[in-house]
């Protein structure tokens, strides 16, 4: 079955101590569109300008995505850039220039409206709710969020929450949300606020999972080397809905290997500047990492 | 068998934001000792002062600890007195009293030495090795160090690592012992210098270990709450050596389920002051969390 993402599409460009790349191809939804491609069929919402490069609408068809819904405005692409710290856990905004994404309203074409599996990447609450509302019962909504729209939007995200089967969201953003420093009693208070599933990412420390059936520890790929973790969250919940929308049956009992196949791909991004090594991986490449995490965890 | 467990025996008094406790039963050994009693016979080598209350040598003798080796000296026995921040995570000293502790000299009683299984405890590398000087040919030697050692003691924690099977470390200690941020390069760079097997301690994150059979990740209990963390990596390395000193065979295929029985006793040394969570459980409570991480792990 078909999974729809919408979010982000954009340029970023980024430091970090080692490298110095512009105008990578970069956006919640091109990093979780791409992730996702690897197991179900991808539509993707999102707007470009005119400026948006050849080669990424490129990689875009490369990997299959439905690009029906990718409009091109008149007016500059999103772009963002930012820098990295030694270590790479933290980073700060240099610049945010929304461009054409200021105006952006992801209008859905009407075939896509049925679309079973909806993966809302990190925008606006607001754009999120407008999406839902053009929906016809989908059968498995997921949706990331961030700092930024805890500290602006929190009654449209409160909004939200209630029409999500699934919350992504770091540890401090969770705190945030949640108003409690212990993490199970902050899974717990965001449960009550509607989704059923809540998925806690911790980076390199794996991620949680929090649903009717207890918790799941899931693992991170432990790579040698990090080149740029930017997307790495996107291609985690990409992954994530692409492995869910790909099989069959019942959600829960595949909602475990589905984290695992996200944060494989996940592990990819981390390797390579923007999209460069996701672009680049095979099935096998991602099966292997999974092979190697069920080894990594047995005991 | 039985596992030689060699550190500082102490007086702990901690502070929290929500308690203030005075001379808790502390110390590397106590909570090591304790931890893998559980497990296997533990021979206890130590000292206290004159001050040492009666309740917490009925304590270790309740665990059954042999405490033929832990010697009573005329003065204060080991003050440490410490501060922990809101989440728990970050704690400062407020004091560090030696006492006896300043004189100590781990002089192994005869008939121990034999003893197969060898834990050596936060202490100075010098006493570690002093420790390791009487030892005939044991057969698993596992050692535990902490930054003050990094910093004043490299000559001696080198020499030490040449002679032990297991290091284990945070991941603080792992980046400064190795001089690499990076994980997976750091365990590299500790296997050069000695252990056949590097544990690297994340706190709530779990643990990592890397030896010849490549890396396991290891969960950490979730807890709802956390009382005071102190000891928890000690009570870790305990439950871990006890685990494998209670069993028979080969190290290798039963060092995992060691490592996560060590991570579940910690979880119950977190939920209470000192030793006192600990001191009330008993083996049903620790196979229970045991059975409930392998279904949290499980995809």
């Amino acid at each position: 079955m078909s999974v729809l993402v919408v979010g982000s599409v954009a340029l970023d460009s980024i430091k970090t101590p080692r490298a110095d790349r512009p105008r990578l191809l970069g956006g919640s939804a091109s990093h979780a569109g791409v992730a996702a491609s690897f197991f179900a069929p991808v539509r993707l919402v999102g707007v470009v300008g005119d400026d948006f490069p050849a080669r990424y609408w490129s990689l875009f068809r490369r990997h299959g995505l439905d690009l029906g819904g990718l409009r091109q405005a008149e007016g500059r692409t999103f772009h963002w850039s930012g820098e990295y710290e030694a270590n790479l856990n933290r980073r700060r905004t240099l610049a945010t220039e929304l461009g054409v994404f200021e105006r952006f309203s992801p209008d859905l074409p009407a075939a896509w409206r049925q679309t079973p599996y909806v993966l809302l990447a990190n925008i606006a609450p607001s754009l999120q709710i407008h999406v839902l509302d053009q929906m016809r019962r989908p059968r498995f909504v997921a949706a990331d969020t961030m700092d930024l729209w805890l500290n602006t939007a929190m009654s449209d995200l409160r909004r939200l929450l209630r029409r999500v089967d699934a919350l992504v969201l770091n540890d401090t953003e969770a705190q945030q949300l949640s108003g409690s420093d212990h993490l199970v009693a902050a899974l717990g208070r965001i449960h009550r606020m509607g989704p059923r599933y809540v998925i806690l990412k911790k980076g390199e420390h794996g991620a949680i999972l929090s649903g009717p059936a207890g918790l799941f520890l899931a693992p991170a790929y432990p790579l040698p080397r990090v080149a740029d973790p930017t997307g790495a969250g996107d291609s985690f919940l990409g992954g994530m809905m692409g492995y869910l929308a790909g099989g069959d049956g019942p959600i829960e009992p595949r909602l475990r290997r589905a984290i695992v196949h996200g944060a494989v791909v996940a592990s990819f991004c981390c390797e390579g500047f923007g999209l460069r090594r996701t672009d680049g991986i095979r099935m096998a490449d991602i099966r292997q990492r999974v092979r190697a995490l069920e080894k990594m965890v047995r005991f």
